[in-house]
């Protein structure tokens, strides 16, 4: 389980940052992400010195219906640009010395043969769920346990996650709907990049997909309706990897829905969900804000596979080198404020 | 001299991210940084391989007039902090791979004796810019020239540059104010952490210094009167590393002055400069706005030394990655928008 917050601890983790040579809050938001890190590992000396993405790769029968601006064959083709190396999480971990892991949720089309892929398929994409559930709940438990198991195992001391998925900010939106109760409009956008028309037509669909199940869910069942598999497996993966005290670095809209499945199943996972920037996408500043988080990052940036986790990597490995490594007052020998 | 933007090169660079296997936009402000680093470089295949961070320090004679919550001693004190690597910027610099050197711009006391000082001392510290100049129009031009040269030597395709100099939020709010016009009330922060009345008395004596001289000043003239030393050569450091086609990572308060005073001297200087960070110091806002640019991060840091310019630098290593390194919709045999 996560650290349950020592009280001790925290004050001792603040007064070393406050003796650290800087004006006391002078580093801001990194001196917080210093003692969010410090809280997890429980250490005055926390270390960041490495991190791994995994992206979480499925798809959705809901697609059929017409609510992305890409065809689903894309997800199978960029799962092949994930590891021949060529997509955007790669060239991001590349320069941020980042490993990447990808893994093959329930992919239509059936297996893909590839050495490096890491396979835990859970069928050829979900089930549409504007005719009926996306799963059973069977299936939601494996995913979940899958993804456990695979976020504990994450090496390194932050676990970055993505995910790619035509059609999944359909699924991502239904999801925080069912789960917060935040209105389905507000949620729901334009994904990879449909136009008015098709934005119009997602939004009958999800509403009627909407009405086909009580106004609220439980975590779980709202997966079960909703889908998908790479949600449901970060889910899973995030507790696994908040269990093992990693640091969670939480990407964009995606991603914010898996955290939303995550913390209503195991609360805890909190201390150690980092908010890593604010999507483009429609409907992400609601589900932060009925989280009541700041993301660190805000750059316009909508295109998910763990690229925003990726960019907040860098300032956990500045957080931690802050508390870890800098001098205080009086062993610096500088004289404090007047 | 920095590259005069080509047409031609700006619609391929343009042509060349949006064809990458994303939908087109959905990396936002980094395909900005990418097309702006591809712009510099006059490359398809832009490369973030290193930075070097600068850090100017000097003192500043305003300061016996109480401008500052903490005493001159400390500017001293943290070169050495700077050297022994326990300061915040060398600890964000090592988390970050980035060398770090330290320029000593005119530290009061006399000279600093170390093997890894950059000794570029233009006197002990400025002039009490309340009485009269800071320093002479000839140290002025000196100070750009070795901040020039210092520039155009950092090593790597990026630098950023970081500043100490106890007092120094005092000249770069005069700066500012001589050199865009801008309120200098609405310029005028509590640097390091003065409380109501340490600001109430910096306010009234920087209101005081303003009517010493014209409204308007030429850069020059304004760091003459004004000063520091440490913005005067970080000034000119930023011109080298822009003739030098590096990437300017700008930091936060006293580095914006300080870029203020480079474009108003070099306007091309413009497409090399990235502006880091919003720092919390009042009156970065308003040089920013006045500048036209959005900064990368608003982490309510407020430091200095470097320290938000260094959290930019990941950010720019992953869009050059970006732009060189993802497939092409062709090349990965992905399916673009339906």
């Amino acid at each position: 389980m996560p650290p349950v917050p020592d009280p001790t601890l925290a004050d001792r983790i603040r007064r070393a940052i406050d003796t650290k040579t800087k004006p006391v809050g002078s580093l801001g938001r990194i001196e917080d992400l210093a003692a969010q890190i410090a809280e997890l590992q429980e250490s005055l000396e926390p270390r960041m010195d490495a991190c791994t993405l995994t992206i979480f790769a499925a798809d959705h029968g809901v697609v059929a219906q017409g609510v992305s601006a890409f065809p689903q064959a894309v997800t199978r083709q960029m799962v092949g640009n994930f590891l021949a190396g060529g997509a955007a999480a790669n060239a991001f971990a590349g320069a941020l010395d980042v490993s990447v892991r990808v893994v093959d949720a329930g992919v239509a089309g059936g297996a893909i043969e590839h050495p490096d892929l890491i396979s835990r398929r859970l069928g050829n994409g979900t089930d549409d769920f504007s005719a009926g559930p996306a799963m059973s709940r069977e299936t939601v438990d494996r995913a979940l346990a899958l993804g456990r198991a695979l976020g504990a195992e994450s090496p390194g001391d932050a676990a970055a996650f993505g995910e790619m998925g035509i059609g999944n900010t359909s699924a991502a939106a239904m999801l925080a709907h069912k789960v917060t109760g935040l209105d389905l409009d507000a949620l729901t956008g334009r994904g990879t990049g449909l136009d008015d028309v098709g934005l119009s037509g997602k939004r009958s669909l999800l509403e009627a997909a909407a009405s086909r199940t009580p106004v609220n869910l439980s975590a779980a069942d709202a997966l079960a309706e909703y889908g998908g598999f790479e949600i449901a497996m970060m889910a899973g993966a995030m507790i696994g990897a908040a269990e093992a005290r990693k640091l969670v670095l939480v990407d964009g809209f995606i991603a914010t829905s898996a955290a939303l499945i995550a913390l209503g199943l195991e609360p805890s996972v909190r201390h150690a969900t980092v908010f890593s920037h604010l999507s483009h996408e429609t409907g992400h500043r609601p589900m932060l804000d009925w989280l009541g988080v700041q993301p660190l990052l805000s750059l316009d940036m909508r295109l998910g596979e763990g690229t925003g986790a990726l960019l907040a990597w860098p300032m956990a490995g500045a957080a931690a080198a802050m508390l870890r490594d800098m001098a205080s007052f009086e062993d610096a020998g500088v004289s404090d404020k007047q």
